[in-house]
Order: structure tokens, then C-alpha cells, then sequence
């Protein structure tokens, strides 16, 4: 922003027009450009390629990390992103656009994730379960999958991790969404509400503030929490849980705020794909170890990440599919698995893990 | 775009990189100065006013009409718009964003027009029905509403028309969603197809295609077109009616192409506010004219629009509801209110018409 011409003489109407018309004239040059070398480099890699033959998630991420760094505003980080995400996916989406499969139908949390991290350029797939994305990926009838992994407010998504026992995906990207539950209604208060609206999964994340602050109101569930917050909107003794979007756009109070059992209501998703990507510079790795089941095997699998410096951001252990008396980890650390010091604890773990399996490295979520 | 870099000897993919990196660095810096003056407009209308204050619809149909104009690719005049309508659309959200009703749930065609038409930085507001859209716009709930108007394959959409018999609603704008059906299947011609899905809508336009072709075939009505060519991928014998990149995104063959009855099969909605805005260099304008019964009533109606050069876009007639034996008329001519030969022919008009209501006066949709 040049900030000299912010202190210029208040401009007319029309002339900041003309100076949005010639700043638009000089964005639309600039995106062609990129566009053209966006095919150039398509072109370095091969005539006839689909995208997914050039699609590098850690370039990607790499460029929206610079993208927050850079920016002063006043659009958001949040905001910016998601125009350099349009841009990208639009000059992706050039050749054969990426197909990337999902839980559907439309519409739903997933597929704001799916947009999230690969733009509206790219064609999203709607699919009947978690478990046919895998298959979708692993044929090849999608180049990426996007499935939920965890809930904040309710842990782990058992059917994906389980997933990951039987299939050969590679984690290529994680997406989190962040939603506040709020209770919303006509009313001020609680008092009176006999009926709250909600879409099952909302109700569930929110149990406990409702056992408590409403025991005798009836939970419905909805098709939404937008049909919901609808609901509310004309009846006088009912209130919903929707996020605070849901009140402006619906006309309600806010009676309660982050009633969610847990406070930070994140959904979080995976990317999936069939092959490993270079560290991007900020990255994850996932891990499935299998160990057998005997006195200090979790601890020998975990003291090699502790003596090497790397950090560790979840666990979580399953009976592994394999055979008898051995247990899964899906541990998450920080890092590439290319870097020096996870290969270091990787090699000291050795000896003492059944079976060690990459499941993915790369790029943590941006906001 | 700089066409002397393209000749230049082949750059390794880090110098193409670094090219780029430098283009989104002044991309970056143009946005962020775009949305200084978007505030800047915002900051002459007044202090602590919502997007809907400063939200020039003519002016946004301008701006995209010159990208159009400018536009030398790579990327199709319709990925460009796309970007810059989100661009516009970050820019304008800055304040209270717009929130615009639609007839809900989330992801069908009618939101699919408001993200056309708004970009994704505005909300949405799914709604129950077309009247509940109409009536949100009126209360003020809605700053603007999305309703669908004509699919060319069933002509009118009566209740929306009606609608505008009872409600002091204005057009500000039109969305044009094109749409060619296709059947898609597993096998390569319609023989041994013994069901065919698709969406309830779907298999109506294209019911006369069907009964000639797949006489004996079972036509099941389903979610969603994606749902349909879901189900028919798993299939032997069945088919779906989806569009095009429905057979890219689910491995289907096209069978036939463009099997809707009439083939130009574009949905039209209308978008309405509570005011008329002023003319952007290319517009269309609605009119709703009431007659009394009696005879050559329509030709003195239309005389007077050929006796002064205005075309007239569609006419579609509805018994009135004001009163016994008149006939409502609406009557879409090209040009805007203000134009001078639009303003004759109303003046000539006048004394034959019971009354004359012009319902809105808009930027024709862009492709």
C-alpha cells in the first residue's frame, strides 16, 4: 500500500474509481503472467499432464506462509489466503483439474475443507463414506482425498485412522476449521426455551452445557445447523446451536457463547494422496508404528523422539489389524520426515518397533 | 503479459519460481491497495455503515465487463471474472459483510448462483422456500435474495413471477447457471440400461429424450446429480443424467450429449434488493404492466416498444390478482429505465396500461 496517496487531498468518487480500474488492470496482467508461467512449468515437466502430474502441496503452502508474512492488511490473513488460493487453483486448474473426493454430499464440512485447501477451481467429488475416498484414491479415480481425522470436541475419528491399517495412502496436507458452538435464539436468556435445534453432531459437541444449562429442553436434530438457527427464527420458546455467523445472518441473540464441551471446537482434516511430497519448510510428520505387546514398549518407541529433539503432537493407539498382541501408534511429530533428527530417532527406534510405516509428511494447516 | 520473458532460453523451475514469487509479491500489494480504497469509498458514504451502504452492482458489472474486455488468457474470461469477483468481494466484506437469502439447503444451484454472482465472502442465507426469500429481502433480514426464474427446459418459474405481484421487491440482477445434461455410464450405448438416475429436476428436462430412447427404462429421482453418477459408476446396468465433468470427475462414458429437451438449458435467477440502481452501460430492464381485458390491449402494450427501438427480451402473462378481468404482463426489454427511448415508450404507453411497476432495472449476466 502506498500510504502517500491515502494522504493526498480526499479524491472524488470517480477518481478512486479510476484508481481501482488501474490497479485492477495491473492485477489482471499480473495473474495472466503467472498463469503463463504457471504452463511453463507445466510444459518443463511433460506435454499432456493433468494436474496432479505438477501439483506440489509444499510449494503451495511455501507460497501462502509468505503470503501471511507479507501481509498489513487491511484484508486478514484469512481473507488473503483465500484469494492467493483462488489464484493458484485457477492457474492449476489449466490442464485437467484435480479431483479430489470427499465425505458428501454438498455442502457439508468437508467440503468447505475441500475448498479450503484446493480452491473452487478444483472438481470436488462427493462420496458415500469415509472408507470409499481411500478406495477412490488409491484407484486413482481421485488424485486426493479429504478426510476428517479429529474433532476437538470428540477426539479421534476411529474409521479413518483404521483406515490407514489397511491402506497405502500418503497424508499429503492437513485443513482445520474452526467453529464455535453458540446458542442462539430469540430470547435473552435460557429461560423459557423448551426446544433447541441443532445438527446432531452440534448437539453432541455441546452435551454437557446443555445437560447443565437446559436439562429439561427437548434436542431436535436438524439437516443443519443453518435449517437450525431457521427453526429458531420463529419460534418463540426455541433457541439453536450455530455458530455466531448464524446470528447475524439469522437475526438472533447470542444468548451463550463456545458452549462446546471443548473450547477449541477444531475440525481437523487430512489430505490424502499416493505419494510423499518434499518438506515445505513447516511441516508434520504422521507415523503408524507397531509394536508387540510387552512390558516398556511404548516407552522404547517414544524415548528415541525425546533424546533427538523432536517434538511430539499426538497419540493415539489402536489394536493393530496385523496379528496377535500388537498395538498400533499413530503418532504425529513435528518436522519432515526427511530431517536430520527424526531419521535419527526413526533409526535409534529400530530394533524395537515391529513395523514403522510413513503414513505422510507435510505442511501444517495455515489459519 | 511480458511476452519477451517467454523467449528467453528455458529457466530451471527455481527461476520460474522466483518469477512467480515476485509476481504475487505485487499482486499481493495491488489487493491489499485495492481494499484501501474499497475503505476509502466506504469512509466518503459514512461512518459504521454495512456493505450493503456502499454495494454498487452496476459498477461491479462494469469492472467485469472490462476484465472480460481485457482479458488475452491464458486463463478463460470465466476464471478470470471468477477471481475478480472474489477479489471484490474480500474487498467489499471488509465491513459487515452482505448477506444475501436463498432458496437452501447448502450446495444446490441456487447457492451455486449466490457465489456466482457474490463471490465467497458474503454470506449466505439458506432459506425455505422462494416466499421466505422474498420476505427476508422486505424485512431487511436479507440484504439481497437469489431466486431462480426461468430454467429454459420448463420456461417460467411461476411462484417466483407471483411474487412479484404481491411484493415490493426490485431487481438488481440476473445469474445465468448453464447446464448440459448428459446420460453417463459404465457401458458404451443405452442398451441394456435398466435404471437411470439423477435428480428429480433433471429427469424432467430431459423426459422427452428419455421416453424416446430408454423407453423401459426405470428413472429413479436421487439427492443430486453427483449422487446419481455415484450410484451408476458401481453399476452394470444404469446410467445417470449429470453434466459433463460429472463423467470426468466419476470415470463414466458419455453416452449422450446435451439430452435436455431443449438444448440451450440454462437456469436463470433473479436477484432481488429494496432499491433501483442506476444504469452500468449494458442492462436489462423488468417491468410488471397490468391491463384491463379488452381487445388489441396487448398490441397497444407493445406498439409502443418497437415505435421506439426497444427490444423486447421476454413476455410472460399472469391473471392479475388486483382485480376481475385484468391481466398482468412481465415484460423484460433491453436498455435501463433511464434510457430516453425506454421512457418513451412508457410515456406512449401510458394511458392503455391500468399500471405500470417497473420491477428492476440491471446489468445483463455475464457468461
Amino acid at each position: 500500500m502506498d500510504i502517500h496517496r491515502m494522504n493526498e487531498p480526499k479524491l472524488s468518487l470517480v477518481q478512486v474509481r479510476d484508481r481501482i480500474d488501474s490497479i485492477d488492470r495491473q492485477i489482471q496482467e499480473l495473474i495472466s503472467e503467472r498463469a503463463n508461467w504457471a504452463r511453463e512449468v507445466a510444459k518443463v515437466k511433460g506435454e499432456g499432464l493433468s494436474a496432479i502430474d505438477y501439483y506440489r502441496p509444499e510449494r503451495e503452502a511455501h507460497v501462502l506462509r509468505m503470503v501471511v508474512d507479507r501481509n498489513s492488511g487491511p484484508l486478514s490473513d484469512a481473507e488473503m489466503v483465500r484469494l492467493f488460493r483462488e489464484i493458484m487453483s485457477s492457474c492449476l486448474a489449466q490442464e485437467d483439474p484435480l479431483k479430489v473426493g470427499y465425505l458428501g454430499p454438498e455442502g457439508t464440512f468437508s467440503e468447505q475443507a475441500v475448498r479450503k485447501h484446493f480452491g473452487h477451481a478444483a472438481y470436488g467429488l462427493p462420496l458415500g463414506s469415509i472408507e470409499e475416498v481411500f478406495q477412490e484414491v488409491a484407484a486413482g479415480h481421485a488424485d486426493f482425498g479429504v478426510v476428517p481425522v479429529e474433532n476437538s470436541g470428540q477426539g479421534m475419528i476411529q474409521v479413518t485412522l483404521d483406515m490407514f491399517l489397511t491402506s497405502e495412502a500418503r497424508i499429503c496436507g492437513e485443513v482445520e476449521l474452526r467453529v464455535h458452538q453458540c446458542l442462539l435464539s430469540q430470547r435473552d436468556s435460557v429461560e423459557g426455551i423448551k426446544q433447541v435445534y441443532g445438527h446432531a453432531q452440534s448437539l453432541q459437541q455441546c452435551k454437557t452445557w446443555l445437560r447443565v444449562n437446559l436439562p429439561d429442553a427437548e434436542c431436535i436434530a436438524v439437516h443443519s445447523n443453518a435449517e437450525g438457527a431457521r427453526l429458531a427464527r420463529h419460534a418463540d420458546d426455541a433457541a439453536a446451536i450455530a455458530g455466531a455467523t448464524a446470528a447475524k445472518v439469522y437475526g438472533l441473540k447470542i444468548i451463550e457463547q463456545a458452549i462446546e464441551d471443548r473450547a477449541d471446537n477444531t475440525t481437523r482434516f487430512l489430505v490424502i494422496g499416493r505419494s510423499l511430497f518434499p518438506p515445505s519448510g513447516n511441516d508434520r510428520t504422521s507415523l503408524l508404528i507397531t509394536v508387540n505387546d510387552k512390558p516398556g514398549a511404548l516407552y522404547e518407541i517414544l524415548s528415541p523422539f525425546a533424546k533427538h529433539g523432536v517434538s511430539l503432537n499426538r497419540i493415539e493407539s489402536r489394536p493393530a489389524h496385523t496379528g496377535k498382541w500388537q498395538y498400533a501408534f499413530f503418532i504425529d511429530v513435528s518436522g519432515h520426515i526427511d530431517d536430520v533428527p527424526l531419521q535419527a530417532a526413526l533409526k535409534d527406534m529400530g530394533p524395537h518397533a515391529a513395523q514403522v510405516r510413513v503414513l505422510g509428511a507435510y505442511p501444517v494447516a495455515l489459519p
